[in-house]
Order: C-alpha cells, then structure tokens, then sequence
C-alpha cells in the first residue's frame, strides 16, 4: 500500500487549474481523509508550453507529450480534463494498460466508450471513477454508490441538461417562443452557437446512460434511449398544461422493472408542486426512488468550472482511498454482473397530454372518448376552450397509464377522425398526481 | 488493520431490525466496497429476551447485559440505536473508552452532548459517525463531509422537521387553522400527542446544530439557537404571504461569516419559485450554499426506519473503511479545529415580512413609512386590504435586509403608533427575490 500518491492530470483549462486550487488549498484535509502521507500532482499534459495560466503549479510539470504522463512511474492517478473523444480515450486506455487510476469529467467519452473502457479497468485491477461527468456540481454519482449503497434504485427522473431547461423556464414563465428563448440562452452563454445536441435531447441521453450504469448497473447504448428533444416544443402547449397544474420539462428517465431498463429522453409534463417543477433556469437536478429511503432529489448546478473541478476532487478523495483499502475495482465488478434488458415499447407505461384541435360540432365527443374506450385507455383529465374566429375547439387531456405502444395508436386514430383537425401535441406526465383544484377539471360539452 | 469487522447493536427496534436486514442481504457488497474479508453482527442489546422480532438474527446474539455489547473484544464498532439520552450516553461513553467505534442515529443525544462525545472519541482514536441522526434518508451529511469535502460551506437552510412542514402545507394547500393541522397530522401519526418538541422547533434545533458542526465544524449549544416555534402561525398569515409570492415554511438556519455563527429556527416566507417552497408534506430538504459548487439541495423522507437504517448501514460503511485505512478520528480531528463565535443580533441581517392592521385614515401611510425611514430601513414591497366592516386596513411589507436588532425597534415603534391597531406577525424572508408578477405591486393610497 503506497503512502505518497502522485497524480498526473492531461488537460489544464478551466476545470483543471480549479482541480489544481483545490488539491493545494485542501492538502491538509485531503490528507487526513485519505490517510495518504501525500498526494502531489507530478506531470500537468497542455497544449502550449507557453501560454499564460493562473494557478501554483510549478511550470517545470508541464508537458506536451502525453507519454511523459501515462508512462511515468511515479504517477498512480491519471486525472483526464481535456475534453474530446478519440484522444481522450487513447490516452486513458495507454494510462490503463500501465495500471494507472484514472478520474474523468469526460461525460461524451463515458456515454459512448464507458463499458469497454470500465472492462479495461477491471481487466487491469484499475479504478475509473467519472462522477464529474454527469451534472457536475450535484454530488449525485457519490449519493447513488455510497449513500445509498444499501437501497436499491428503481427509477431515476432528472433534469440533467442546464440549456433546455434555461430556455424552458422561460418559456414558462415569460411566455417566449421557442426562437427567442434560444435566442436569449445563446446571448447569455447558456447555448452554443449550435445548440444541437442540448435541444435535440443528446447532451442528456449522455448523461442518463452514465446514471443508468451508476444507479442500475445497466450497460445501455446511446443508441438506444427513446430520444425526443425539445424543437417541437410551442408556447402554447406550455401554457396549455399550466391550466392542467402541470410544468413541462426536458426529462431524463431510466426506470428498471422485472421486464427489464427503459431510458429516455424527452418533454414531459411534471405536476407544478413536484420539487422538479421548481429547478428554474440553468438548474439541474434528478429525483430518485430508492427502495428503502423512498423518494429523494438532489439539485444543483448542472455545469461550471468550480463545480465540475469539486467533483473530480471527490473522485480522487475515492480513488486514493480505494488504493489504500486494496478494494480499487470493487465498483467496476459490481457493474459487470447484470445483463441488461430492454423494455419493450409495449412494456412501458406512463400518462399521456394529447392536445389537438377539433371541429366544435355535436357528437365530436363520444367520437373523441370513443378512441380511448376501443384502445381500452382512459383519461383523468380533459380540458377545452374554443378557439377564436374559427369553428375549431382546443382540446387537452391527461390519459391514465398506457403503453407507449397504445399511445401511438390512439394518436393515430384520433388523428384520422372526421371532427378532429390535427394531433397538436403530446407529452408524457410524470411525478405523480396534480393536487387538483376542483374548478381545472372542465368538461367537454 | 484488521479483516474482520465484528459489530454490536445496541437496540432492536424497527430501525435495527432494519439494520440487521441490510447488513445481511448486502454482504457481499459491503465487503467489496470495505475490502474487510468479514462483517459480522456479534452481539445485540435487547430488553426483552422472550419477545417476538422479525428477522433472522440468531437469538443467541441477544442479550440484555450492556457489558456483553461494550465490553467484548471481538467487537471494533458499537452501532446505537436504543434512543433515549442518558443511558445512550453512558453506554457510548464506555464503549469508547473500550476503543471501540460508534455508529449512532440518535440525534437528542448528538445535539445536547455530541461536543463532549465527540471529543472523547477524539482522545481516544476512535471514530464517532451520526449520519442517520439528521434528516434519516437524506445523504446530506455523507455529501458535507464527502462530495462538498473540497469546498466551504457558508450556510444552509433547511426542512428539517416533517411534522410542522406536513402541517404548514396542509394549512397553505387546504386553508386549514393551526388546530385542524395538528389533529390531521396527530390522526395519520405524523405528530405525536405531545407535540411540543416539533412545533416549538426544539427537533428542529437539534438537527441545525448538528449540521452547523458537520457544515462549519462549528461548536453552538441548543441554548444558543435563535429558536421561535410555529404556535403562533395563522391561516391569514400564510394567505397574505401568498399574495407577495411567498410560501410558508419552519426553516432551520445555519451560516456562517467573518462576523461569526447564526443557527436559528423561526417560520420564514420563501418565494414560491424557490425549490424549498415546493418541499410538501413530511418530507424534508437542506439547501446548501458553498463557495465553489454554489447552491445545492437535498431532499428527501425525513424520517422513517427504513431510510434510517440505510443512514447507519452508510456510517457503518465509513466506519470500517475508517478502520482499515487507519484514518479513524480524521474528521474529529478537523471540527475540533476552530473557535465557534456566535452573531450577534446587530450583524445578523435579513428581509422581513410585516403584517399590521391600521386605521384607514389620511396620514395613515406617511406615519407608517416614517418608522422605516427614520430607522433607515427600507421596504422592496407593501400590499393594502380592507378588512370588511371596519375601518381598519390590512397592510403586510416585505423590508429589504436589514438586522434583527433594528426589526425589533421597527416593530416596537410601529406598535406605538396611534394609526397602528396591531402588529399582527412579522417573519424573516430567505431564499432570494420573488418572480414578480408587476400586479403584486400594490401601494397602500
């Protein structure tokens, strides 16, 4: 068991040099909590020698060739901040197959690579710990394997991407288009220039299939998260669910039950007193039901430098932890063992909001109830308000629990009724009941 | 360092049955996570040997003499959870001076003698953890002292009793009185027929100094919490704070500055858009403010034995890790580190809610706004009622911050006014502006 830990970290940007302000400030306490004699940072990989940067770190550390990090003998933790797939993980599989530790915030790389690159580590006695990767500065990672390291995690309902839910907060609250809500996300530095994979959902499918690996041991693809992002989204649909008591949400989910894992990510209609409704702006955070402890959450920043670099400290608390106990890979053995199965799309039930514009003519409601008697579907919930100047009504409902296949369906053959103009929309609804004021439950005459 | 962990429970109630039943079905995780080679419950304190318990301990194990617990070598960790004050104590004193580490969920005990105790621990190289003694399923104290290890916290609000928050919810949501509240919540069991220790905010005080001491290393007697109950609360108080866009809560309080320490317990108004204001029913939440990760919450069932006994199975975990990292007492060693000064009233400043009934008469208002002025305070939002068949007027401010020394003069001088009938309620304000609706706005004329 070695008592001087030496750690090598590639990439010394933002995150990096707080990694570096925090490793020196907490020296003492980081110490006291490992029982480590020290703990040295030894070799800094950057880009360019010369470029000016804050921070302590002896300038003699820097280098630009990444062997001198992954081959050195005296460095056990390799500390990957640098961002970027392809190289990232070239370098962590050289710094693996030289049986060092490694700690990454790299939450692209982890989404797509993480279980070879978890195998690797275990193949090589290693630990990789990558709490950092999802929603940075919510201790979530650390909750899911230590906290709550004797429950078990059912299902996990997060707002894990900062962007959509800025511009939906907006969207809520201010009334904002769609445009102008990405607009002002992109003026304020909370979208990028292309806000691809924030809006289209991809940022936090990423995110949900590290939690789904964290919280359920369940190896699941990108490629298969139900993905839907939020570019449909209109105002009106927002305000629409308002009426009902419901907020609308970009949510992540990943649920298992005995027919097996689903994960997802989409809008979704959330109760206005569910603590969800309540993360505003650049926000993040995800509710978790344990078997035990029932249901908890844990908020906080999604993103930021401080946070993140937080995050990858307290993976290197338990990094330098598990090399003294001997106990380096527990985690990763723990998460080989299950195989994981998909649910199908006739397995997965929820509530459904279907709003769609229909022809305000008698009998247009028995052939609208009709549809979810024949699909054996019923709702809880049904609103209308006529439409101005024309001789359409909009209507709203929130079905009981159905099947995503049944969804499809009902949508399709409401849509091919005569008194029906156009399927406007649908969300699914979780987070339970709305606490109903009796006067929202408007009937359809 | 030892492999084998030997455990003795003292109590075998719901809690540590359940206990007994995680240790047992998560052995092999336990183990990989510790790296012991055994985790076995040696000995179990009952008081009764003949009575009927679920669970599969062997009776054997149960004994009714303490000694057998506290004095057998082959026992490393005492896990308490008998409750009670003095007896607890006793017990855990001896036990620690039998170099024996403690678990304990008992929270009377931490709050009133957790200094004492934990210094003897201190002295004697053991390891005191009480994770499970605040706020039972939340992870909040596991996340202090890991996941925000790196950062500093400078305060904290929080829920922490689920009996006053079930019964200021339901007086918010259903417009119920005081009284109502506490017989529905005495009915579904959620208060007990005494309820003094929950709504005079005494649970409450226990668990904010035990935070204050996890969060700041902070030393501060439960004398020396700022502590105002929730007897005095009205449905017309909480009706007119949700007129100004604020909900109702019993807020514990803990921060920190150059000035020194406030802990407080008191009614205060968050704005309705704040994540503490959508915290409902018997549940409970601590909203965390640290320097580099910002703002945080965790949320979760207050209590419970089941989110409990995963509380004290995650200490247990740390204990032994303690143990064969050799790091045992590293955390006592740090919250014995500082001088804890506590705030004086004059340095403790924050915004407060007013509510008075005034006669409506000209000059009324000048006379009114002249108190705050001439006690340099200023006020960000006024709201004017009549009240019906009278010739009073409701009026309720929100002052902008200022310290609770000035408050208690505003109040006084704004009693002795002639325009003024009653100060009716005055409460602090935390959490951040109200999302303004403008209408919200009114002057009084």
């Amino acid at each position: 068991m070695s008592d001087k830990i030496g750690i090598g970290l590639l990439g010394l940007g933002t995150v990096g040099s707080g990694i570096i302000h925090i490793l020196e400030h907490h020296k003492k306490e980081l110490m006291a909590k490992t029982g480590a004699a020290d703990v040295d940072i030894r070799r800094v990989l950057v880009r360019d020698l010369e470029k000016q940067r804050d921070g302590h770190v002896n300038r003699d550390l820097y280098t630009t060739r990444a062997e001198e990090v992954l081959e050195d003998p005296n460095i056990d933790l390799v500390v990957e901040v640098m961002g970027g797939v392809e190289e990232a993980r070239q370098y962590i599989e050289k710094a693996l197959k030289n049986r060092k530790h490694i700690v990454t915030a790299n939450k692209d790389l982890m989404a797509l690579h993480g279980d070879e690159l978890l195998a690797l580590a275990d193949r090589q006695n290693c630990e990789l710990l990558y709490e950092a990767s999802v929603a940075g500065g919510i201790p979530i990672l650390r909750s899911l394997t230590e906290g709550l390291a004797s429950d078990r995690i059912t299902k996990m309902i997060g707002i894990v991407n900062g962007t959509t839910n800025y511009m939906l907060t907006k969207m809520t609250q201010e009334e904002l288009s769609y445009d102008e809500a990405l607009q002002q996300a992109q003026e304020l530095g909370f979208a990028e220039s292309d806000p691809t994979a924030d809006v289209e959902g991809l940022d936090a499918a990423r995110k949900m299939v590290i939690l789904a690996r964290l919280g359920f041991y369940a190896s699941v693809q990108l490629d298969e998260v139900h993905l839907k992002g939020m570019t449909a989204v209109t105002a009106e649909d927002i305000a629409f669910g308002q009426q009902l008591g419901y907020t609308l949400k970009l949510i992540g989910l990943a649920e298992r039950n005995e027919e097996g894992v689903e994960v997802s990510v989409e809008p979704v209609f959330i109760p206005d007193s569910h603590p969800l409704a309540s993360v505003h702006d650049e926000y993040n955070a995800v509710y978790v039901y344990g078997e035990a402890v029932g249901e908890t959450m844990f908020y906080g920043p999604g993103a930021g430098s401080l946070p993140t670099a937080t995050a990858v400290v307290s993976d290197v608390v338990s990094v330098i932890r598990q090399i003294r106990l001997g106990t380096a890979k527990a985690e990763v053995n723990l998460s080989a063992d299950e195989e994981t199965v998909l649910k199908k799309d006739e397995d997965i039930y929820a509530k459904y909001f279907i709003r769609l514009h229909a022809h305000d003519v008698a009998g247009a409601f028995k052939k609208i109830t009709s549809v979810f008697t024949s699909n054996k579907v019923s709702f809880e919930k049904l609103i209308q308000l006529p439409l101005d100047s024309t001789d359409l009504a909009e209507v709203a409902m929130v079905t009981h629990e159905t099947s995503r296949s049944s969804l499809e369906k009902i949508s399709d053959d409401l849509a091919s009724l005569d008194v029906v103009e156009t399927v406007k929309s649908r969300y699914r609804v979780e987070g339970g009941e709305v606490d109903v004021p009796e006067q929202r439950d408007l009937a359809l005459v």
